[in-house]
């Protein structure tokens, strides 16, 4: 028996953890407790704020239902979500690869299908029409057909469906594919910028940091060919005054977008329209093991 | 706006956070942020890894009921419980004063008073009898009369009253009080080893580490008396097998203890029985802020 103290208590903590048999988890935890323990340690953290702190992730913890889940979120605006997705991307993305952005809490498996130029503002069709366009194509330019796109988005209010109506029903979500071309077009309503749940512990949590809360107004898509790293990345908008502070970290440049009228090769020219190409790289063995996101559904533990 | 790379990302998430007016949660965020994107970057951690230890979280803080606490117990599994008590008892404990231990998640506020000799073990009575007795000092050794006493232990199954019985009844936990000088004794039944809760999320992991998951069988003692400060800790038993290697690193030396017959000054000498005096430190300007551990209904977030 060894008398603990600051420094050995780590070192003891670790040896107890030496066991497990899976390396990759033997690793993770020893990383986690260590960093753990260099945290309190480098905070001299306190019995009283160590004891806010198991309050609070156990409110964020009571907070997750198969439609909410505050620990992404937590996750996100602590950008670690970000950190994760960059890292996932240096790895399996080519250099010519479109940028890549989080999945987040609201992509839905399984959403409807669409035909080319059909607007996925089905019950909530109110805002200003636009027009998406453009080409998936491999990273040499050579076009990808029949690539499914899945798009989804906030209605004009700023609500993903599962915020604006019972699970039941999707809106503001699609499938499309390419044609022989790689080429695609849809319609949609132009999303708003939205604040994150405020109404939860992460979201009080942001507040005693004087954070704004918003996420600029984006367009979540999701590019899928065999043969290809699956495409996991949003569409950004210029004008959205939090374009440069989104909440939980998710622009990037090549990511932002701003729809215009006249655009030469728009299918659409009576609409304001934005081109956007989507470039793939070639599949790796890592599966769809890359998604910075998921459905809350599947985070649930199981009853009992 | 910033393309955020792997490491600019966390400077821009603390730079997100660096109008907190509270500047101690300002300090203890940025400190946790930096932390965690550390252990991301050390790992590399990879989205399927990030998504299972979301789900793990989320079912840690579904675990976690008015009478179960399963952050406190990862918090204790990982050595973060003991590192925050040693750095706790470093800034308030004179040399001469008792050393603390965790106070762990099954203290309960106003447990019944007993009477010097008494029992606390009123319903669970099977099991060895032992006494327990000795004085409360201050560091210099002079008797600290009326200091409170509170002790509290599993049953010899194992089970504490929140785990044997329903909510309503306390059992195997008491007050007691010291005389005018300063001494008290009391009667229980030595209590035994037990495994930490395996049903939950915790113990799942502490299988996939391959640990036994078991404490050392001991008794948890509080001892309160004004003008001193509030001292935590638990006497641990030596014949435990799991005497050095408590899965939640609670043991030290000072604090371990054995029965014996015939001990000089045994207010029962039919009995067991052992000896063990309390040395309270002076009280700094801390207060109650000192437990590393709370009554698990009172870290349930507040409904709706």
């Amino acid at each position: 028996m060894q008398d603990l103290d600051r420094d050995s208590v780590t070192a003891e903590a670790l040896a107890q953890m030496a066991d497990t048999p899976d390396p990759r988890l033997r690793e993770i935890m020893a990383a986690a407790t260590r960093h753990l323990h260099d945290f309190a340690r480098e905070v001299n953290l306190q019995p009283d704020e160590w004891l806010a702190g198991i309050a609070f992730l156990t409110a964020v913890g009571q907070a997750c239902t198969p439609f909410r889940q505050e620990f992404i979120l937590l996750s996100d605006v602590l950008g670690l979500s970000r950190l994760v997705n960059v890292m996932h991307d240096a790895a399996g993305r080519e250099a010519t690869g479109t940028e890549t952005s989080l999945l987040g809490p609201f992509f839905r498996e399984q959403a409807p299908e669409f035909a080319a130029g059909e607007s996925i503002a089905v019950h909530d069709t109110q805002g200003t029409e636009v027009v998406i366009f453009g080409q998936v194509t491999d990273g040499a330019g050579r076009p990808v057909a029949d690539a499914a796109i899945d798009i989804w988005q906030t209605n004009a209010a700023g609500l993903y469906d599962l915020q604006a109506r019972d699970a039941t029903v999707m809106d503001m979500r699609g499938r499309f594919r390419t044609d022989a071309a790689g080429r695609y077009h849809l319609r949609t309503v132009k999303p708003v910028g939205y604040s994150i749940p405020m109404d939860g512990p992460v979201g009080r949590m942001t507040r005693l940091q004087n954070r704004h809360g918003f996420r600029p107004a984006h367009i979540h898509v999701l590019v899928a060919a065999p043969g290809y790293r699956e495409l996991v990345t949003a569409l950004y908008f210029a004008d959205d005054p939090n374009i440069a502070s989104d909440t939980v970290f998710g622009v990037s440049q090549s990511l932002v977008v701003a729809e215009r009228l006249g655009l030469p090769d728009s299918p659409m020219p009576g609409l304001p329209a934005i081109h956007y190409d989507f470039r793939l790289s070639r599949d790796a063995a890592e599966g769809s093991g890359g998604r910075v996101g998921a459905d809350p559904s599947r985070l649930m533990p199981a009853a009992g």
